[in-house]
């Protein structure tokens, strides 16, 4: 008979990964369940770490979360890398956020205002200075800011780099589903599934699909820009991420859908406005064009702690657009409770109770 | 020793495989010789067979070749789909040209002018009596006109339906690349290799880039339009071909380049003149992008006939954007060409003597 595992991961996302990661490091015997590993949404996703242009209205709680998980990721990128012995395309060029017409500046005006208004790094430029900084700009655009702490990384290096590390750490891969938590065999399980997380816990997850294009630079040369770009161009929001090795992400679609086809409209709206705010991409080569499902929550929050009546089983899932960027926190926040049993204080608007009524709680 | 066959043909695209089918059905010993049948241009190709609505200012030679070509395509059609046992997607629904704005339509009447003077059959439509005919159409569309006798194959179903027609006739093929003629061992040669003619033969024949998608309508129903439609729509020419299976492909660009990337640029051009047309075309999966090189030839007509100071070979190439429509006739001609050496009279304007030097000719 084999051991019994102390913790058991469902999903094999960047979440689920690096929970099993800092878990295995810290002694505890893990496995992780998934069929494919590191083909759901962050094999789609841009990779930004964005604490401040993803910090909206209403937002409080969610956006102190990404701004602490922000700060953890130059750390956690270093030993990441070093732990897995590869490069995951951690950058910190920044962020910048451009109107293209003057209602498009107004709109992305009054997101930052709100967001210096929360004391965030976020300095508005004028077309000139942002033109000095990205001159691959057109000179159409109206006005924009600077966001020099938002980042990026590569999820298709960090996916195989969390991978490597966890199994490193001596955490053990199983390329098989799980259809009920209940033929999980551990101490602890943490169901980091995304999507998946609502058919094995009844949490109240959703598909919200992203459509994501990839382009590439001609003769494979570097992307004549180095800032993410985070545009607003004639109504529609876009962002474009340049990649040292030629790549340009192109995002995303946000759609109350669960299919993942890619649709003629929503490549046009994509590439219309990325040519519009970067023209000379119309010159790039388009090499990708897919879709993946963002596991959305009714708040936009994340869902992270114990399940209410189910001893021995957390969630880590409902991250929606911020997946990659509370990849650190997440794992580090889901490793303590598991080595202390005690909740840090930075999780409680997280919880899963919330989604459950009060006189089901007593349950747990 | 093996037996030398009658006829050697290099390519295995839709003119070298008619040719193929064509000369086995007579009794000749036919071998094909392409390492990769099917892969050229017409695998990207729209199938559109339309002699009037292809009908350019000062392509009066061509155009009659057109004509003649797009008159046999029933039979065909027919024959083949018998020979071959499968059907080839061969629709006569016609085609509707239409103009978006009125400069648009301006340029399109300017065209369909020209092809009523020559007397071909294209009938002026007004908006309401085109989106009579096509309901999908934007309601913007400024004018039009109707080609009934333009209709449509698709490529995709052609190629293996005349590999299959060759095969079961007789012909073998050889899965190996070409580098030189004197490698190819028959009484005759044919050369019907698209772009790599000009590598083999020498000829003007250059690359002709055409960048073309295909989408898919959402839950595989039929497309909401039966016609062809060729647009112009701010400027930019855009057709799409509706198919049975869902199948609507959009196409082209003309570009003058040997590459086959799918660039950014090319892809937004073109689905944002389809979504002006039709804009129903949003919904649609888009399944493809891809591109293709069409042999083109320094006056656009193609080049068949006898090779000069080649004796027993003959070109059969530089069908640029007509390589389907013009398959028939090319196969019929060539055909009769070999099994009696002489030349039909309506070969005499597509001879390749008409690219070589005066002097030169001599050496036939």
């Amino acid at each position: 008979m084999l051991t019994r595992p102390d913790v058991a991961i469902v999903g094999a996302g960047p979440v689920g990964l690096a929970i099993a990661w800092r878990c295995a490091r810290r002694g505890l015997r893990v496995v992780v369940h998934d069929p494919a590993p590191g083909s759901g949404a962050a094999h789609v996703a841009a990779g930004m770490l964005a604490p401040v242009a993803e910090a909206y209205f209403g937002e409080h709680e969610l956006t102190a979360l990404l701004v602490e998980s922000a700060a953890r990721w130059p750390a956690f990128a270093a030993e990441l890398a070093g732990a897995a012995g590869t490069d995951i395309g951690y950058r910190t060029d920044g962020t910048l956020v451009v109107g293209l017409t003057a209602d498009d500046l107004a709109e992305a005006r009054r997101l930052w205002a709100y967001q210096q208004g929360l004391g965030l790094p976020i300095t508005p430029l004028r077309p000139s200075e942002l033109r000095d900084r990205e001159p691959a700009l057109t000179p159409r655009v109206r006005g924009g800011a600077l966001a020099p702490g938002d980042h990026q990384v590569d999820p298709r290096r960090l996916l195989p780099a969390l991978r490597a590390a966890a199994e490193r750490a001596g955490a053990a891969l199983r390329p098989a589903p799980v259809a009920r938590l209940s033929d999980v065999f551990a101490r602890v399980t943490v169901v980091a599934a995304g999507c998946g997380a609502a058919a094995l816990t009844g949490l109240p997850v959703r598909p919200v699909k992203g459509q994501v294009l990839r382009l590439r630079a001609p003769g494979r040369g570097a992307p004549g820009f180095r800032h993410v770009i985070r545009g607003y161009a004639d109504g529609e929001s876009v962002y474009l991420v340049p990649r040292d090795g030629g790549e340009v992400v192109v995002g995303a679609t946000v759609e109350e859908r669960g299919d993942t086809e890619v649709t003629a409209g929503a490549v046009l709206r994509l590439l219309r406005a990325a040519v519009e705010l970067v023209p000379e991409l119309a010159e790039y080569d388009l090499v990708e064009a897919s879709a993946g499902l963002r596991p959305g929550t009714p708040d936009n929050a994340p869902i992270i702690g114990p399940l209410p009546g189910r001893p021995g089983v957390l969630a880590a899932t409902g991250h929606h657009r911020h997946g990659i960027v509370l990849t650190p926190v997440t794992a580090d926040l889901v490793t303590e409770l598991i080595v202390t049993g005690e909740p840090d204080p930075l999780l409680a608007p997280f919880g899963p109770d919330r989604f459950v009524p009060e006189k089901e709680r007593g349950w747990n």
